[in-house]
């Protein structure tokens, strides 16, 4: 078992100003960083301290080292029919992402459906944001990118795939479906926790540099590689991810010679009005909820939960103030000093 | 392991042939019949038994319980924007499916993206046949469907989602990447199999009526069901086709009140020429597949395929002649008898 970490309880506000003041610092414009800590503290509220505000440490340094420029703004590269790409020109992958659902909504009005790409954006967070604005919108869409490489193929030895999110929204009232994987079996940041701890971590996650599975978490960073979920068929998404998100969008594929870095994506969006009416919809969504939540649990007293439950209970908890790790928080505030 | 069965090798016309035969017995049109026919040849070419000239037992026996009418054709009840509704009016699967294609190319030429659904039809085959075609005039797709319900949620007992196939077609010149898996564990056809052999199942594939999980075959028949692949997230992928391909289609998913029958269908194409230079999608895709098939294998002598790959195997070796087992070919040339 992980030990216990201290937890601190900061409010929203609060964590909003310091983290849109850390971005500012490093040279965010105002309105740039407000938004991208709403992104950062959004996650943090739903429960994925790996995508919350831990990222700045991270992100101050990308400033640091030029890989993102933080005062550009995306560009719209082409726009034929129901197609638009946009490059990220490196700024805040945030930044151009929301840019993309503007152009969505704008677009889509008329075509009721609409496929979009970003490029050139180191880390557009987490993809379950985008999904389920769009869904509380009541548009359907789908949205994946690609990143660096520690995935194997399926049978396989060398890290060739991104660890891949897959996500989607399904239009529900005020409580969407949102969808939100990694396509890898775990990922990497929970391998760094048990190593960290020295735990050992769950069967079919790694392999070592000889392409066996192991259990150590040491495996991973000494030559192995993450393994797809799934079997063959996670396989097959976690490529279809790395090979769409990096070729239709012209961020490139990791498995190509001209892949630098950063997060292909692809952005399909649907209005479901266009092909039937809407309480048609959003009645077969909503009793479909019903009744998947109803089912007989197969462990009494374990319900079955639908994507978005668990994030929207953390939101619950989070409610008065937001929990953090004491030391990951005070290494926020360290970090808004120094700079 | 499985008992040897005798193999016929039949020439593809043969096979055409009669299967066209069957279908126009049973009052399908001859080019509607010759259509359906060269689908299932080319799943039985592929390699996918299951999806091939084996079916014609089951097709006839739905035109004669009247859940197909073998003689209309499919109607395009909406066409806004860049999307399209089809009713396939409980025609075959094929035929509408077809149509669906022969739709996308045309509006996609305005558009580069377009999103199309088709409801009432009962089953429209293998979907790897519909990605591939698209990708080999240069377009990428998705396209899933809803169908009966035999799969439960993660955490669940009862049986709430279809076998649920996803697929998504990758240009790649003459040979293509073609994705096309069932969200399920496993085939219902593959239970079939393992009970009539008696042999026991892999973990990970069906629960009992208890909702635990059981290596016993039987156990699917006998009050259980079968789980998603790949744990919470193929039940996220599960969940998706069925409220999607239902709701959107307007065929109803599984889960709503008003669900009958049928595979609910979306498919969604682009053509990546509209976002990248076509010749920069195609060299990324290429020098993929070429890092992709090179990776160092975790099992000597056992590369890394790509996915088609199988398929392309089993078609090199049909190209004389179609294997097929003896005994599912005796009983297709009987039930032409009996028509």
């Amino acid at each position: 078992m992980s030990q216990s970490v201290a937890e601190a309880i900061i409010s929203r506000s609060e964590m909003l100003q310091l983290t849109s003041q850390i971005l500012q610092k490093v040279g965010t414009p105002k309105a740039d960083a407000d938004s991208v800590a709403d992104s950062l503290v959004l996650a943090q509220e739903a429960g994925h301290a790996s995508h919350g505000v831990i990222r700045l440490i991270e992100y101050t340094n990308f400033v640091k080292n030029g890989t993102v420029i933080p005062n550009v703004k995306p560009e719209l590269i082409s726009e034929r029919g129901a197609t638009v790409a946009i490059d990220g020109r490196w700024g805040w992958g945030q930044i151009a992402c929301k840019f993309a659902l503007e152009v969505a909504r704008k677009k889509i009005k008329d075509l009721g459906s609409i496929s979009i790409t970003v490029k050139n954006v180191n880390h557009i967070g987490r993809l379950g944001e985008y999904v389920e604005a769009l869904a509380k919108e009541n548009y359907v869409s789908l949205m994946w990118c690609n990143s660096d490489p520690s995935v194997a193929a399926f049978g396989g030895r060398d890290r060739l795939f991104g660890t891949n999110p897959f996500a989607a929204g399904i239009p529900n009232g005020e409580t969407p479906m949102v969808i939100d994987f990694a396509t890898a079996a775990s990922a990497e940041g929970k391998l760094r926790v048990a190593r960290a701890n020295k735990q050992a971590i769950g069967p079919g996650t790694v392999i070592d540099k000889n392409g066996v599975e192991s259990l150590d978490p040491n495996a991973f960073y000494e030559g192995g590689a993450l393994l797809p979920f799934g079997g063959h068929k996670g396989y097959c998404m976690s490529l279809m991810i790395e090979l769409l998100g990096g070729a239709i969008s012209g961020g490139h594929p990791a498995t190509s010679s001209r892949y630098e870095r950063g997060n292909g994506t692809v952005l399909i969006v649907m209005n479901p009005e266009f092909f039937v009416p809407a309480d048609s919809f959003a009645q077969d969504i909503a009793e479909s909820a019903a009744r998947i939540t109803s089912t007989t649990p197969a462990h009494e007293n374990k319900p079955v939960l639908l994507p978005g439950d668990v994030e929207n209970l953390q939101r619950a908890k989070n409610r008065g103030g937001i929990s953090i790790s004491s030391p990951i928080w005070e290494s926020i505030i360290e970090l808004e000093k120094r700079l």
